[in-house]
């Protein structure tokens, strides 16, 4: 954060003690501190819900002039409930995410400065199912770690990645093929997201070919948690998508758009602070022993091309049985690397 | 609030049931309702206390082009405590004010709607020395009335002031004139401020010769309580100020600039709800058989000419032994009128 930048802060009311804190720092930085702050997520979920619907797609200019002007986006994830927003109808939240879609490319293409946290709330505490102060200790444990060896080694699984072409994934009920062909990876540090810890691409639009099957965890979503995903997909488009509960609001948000139902990412969690699932993708998906698929819109800084108004991860554990093959050799296996 | 406006909400976490019910009915009418939340007032404290002190005069272009370009202002004060803020430092907050002046003339000149009101919460009840239950029947006693006849009520006590100039008000360590010749007074409705109830002016800025003593209640800003305050005025200006607690707060703010010395308004509390004073100035300054002087910036659209970063409203019960004289005749006496 530099002197004179504009610094919008996108909050919950739970994650109070970080929110003055970073309040505080950036405004003896000089930078102005903007705080965007709601009681739960998403911050725009009210308009969301009654606006008129041709209103939706629509931005006001001064949201619209925020965006295109501010300089860093600092998100703090702090619920005191993490199921608020799933009542939102998918269909109308679509239209809202068309209204972000000229904006959010100056996020994903980094043209500002961004990062990504929580605040240990009781609502995260009670999602992961465990105390407070047990989520405190996992939460701490998975951000205050030595980032730079664990950036080394994620530099080592990348290179090897950067180098091949065909991605096996096989696991519980799974068996999908991706092709990274001419890809290059992106190791997460702690500079974007914390916690950090993944290695991810944008693998070809059309590669993905099988099945995969979550079958460890829910894939977390705006509010929902639809258990037993299932997709096949051939010439990378899911073609069947299955559900052993909210399976509606799978098929809902597969019809988003065109981009809704081919991956925009896969990536390989690394952070070896973070062993158990919580239902918190910000962490989940950095979990040392899984991969994660992401349906919709792809990095195109890292040569993707698909667009979606969503971005959807769900996370696959490959540490009891599943494997990990780059152009025919095993390179992962139960969760260990064998490079 | 009509479809397509952009209605900035400028509000604390304590006011949680009001803020969803507005931003529902905000949205629900296709106007694009602006949270701007804090925790406590004032909503840039963190800014005020820590920015550079060379920033403090700027404002950021993000947060510039939101007031020059906003269509309505609902501020929804809900402390969760009310001496938050106290702790600024008053040059500090002067320079920040005088950030704010170019754009708070859209307000004060009805450029845009507006409105200030506030939700109970347990910090404004303890202020008020009420149980919280206590204080939701006094605050919904001063909002739920039947504001037609009280408008009109008000609109009588306007014409005859209208029609004086020279206002003598008498009571306790108090005799003060101030002149009104020429100047039409505000009946304040249930428009801008909820609860309401006041007529008010801003005299001429030359006339204000006495001294006044506001030995009743403390005068109460920007987080501060300032017990016995007592001006003397010479041609407009105070020349002399003390306070029997927090003096040094109050001669900082006379000093603020050059307008903080002269009266901006001159207001008559006609609120019949409103009997007890509850250090909350929304509803002091509305409080039946008191009037209120405020220091620093006038309404120009009431032909006040007097600029200021400051509008201090102070309020003296005349309930007790004091009166209002209009052009020699005792219009008010003892609080009850004699119009």
């Amino acid at each position: 954060v530099q002197r004179g930048w504009q610094v919008v802060i996108v909050t919950q009311t739970g994650a109070r003690p970080l929110i003055e804190a970073v309040l505080e720092r950036v405004a003896a930085r000089g930078a102005f501190p903007l705080l965007r702050m709601g009681f739960d997520w998403p911050f725009h979920r009210f308009w969301v819900k009654h606006a008129p619907e041709d209103l939706l797609t629509q931005l006001p200019s001064i949201d619209a002039f925020e965006r295109e002007n501010c300089d860093a986006i600092v998100t703090i994830e702090g619920p005191s409930n993490t199921r608020q927003g799933s009542d939102l109808p998918a269909e109308r939240f679509a239209l809202w995410r068309e209204a972000l879609r000229p904006y959010s490319r100056r996020v994903f293409e980094h043209e500002l400065a961004w990062v990504v946290s929580q605040h240990p709330t009781p609502a995260l505490a009670q999602e992961a199912g465990m105390t407070l102060a047990q989520f405190e200790d996992f939460f701490y444990g998975s951000v205050l770690i030595d980032w730079d060896a664990l950036e080394a080694e994620m530099e080592q699984i990348a290179a090897r990645f950067d180098a091949g072409k065909s991605v096996r994934i096989v696991g519980d009920e799974t068996d999908l093929t991706l092709n990274l062909e001419g890809r290059n990876g992106r190791v997460s540090t702690a500079k974007t997201n914390l916690p950090s810890g993944e290695v991810f691409y944008s693998p070809l639009e059309t590669s993905a070919e099988g099945v995969i099957t979550f079958t460890e965890y829910p894939a977390c979503y705006a509010g929902h948690q639809v258990g037993g995903v299932r997709l096949r997909f051939e010439g990378g488009v899911v073609v069947e998508a299955s559900a052993a509960s909210d399976e509606g609001f799978l098929l809902t948000t597969l019809d988003t758009d065109e981009g809704a139902r081919r991956l925009g990412e896969f990536g390989i969690g690394c952070n070896p602070g973070i062993r158990t699932h919580t239902r918190n993708t910000l962490f989940d998906e950095k979990m040392d022993g899984t991969i994660h698929l992401a349906l919709g819109q792809s990095y195109t800084d890292l040569g993707g091309t698909n667009e979606s108004a969503i971005h959807w991860d769900i996370v696959k554990d490959l540490r009891n049985g599943g494997r990990i093959e780059l152009d025919g050799e095993v390179v992962q296996e139960n969760g260990a690397w064998k490079l």
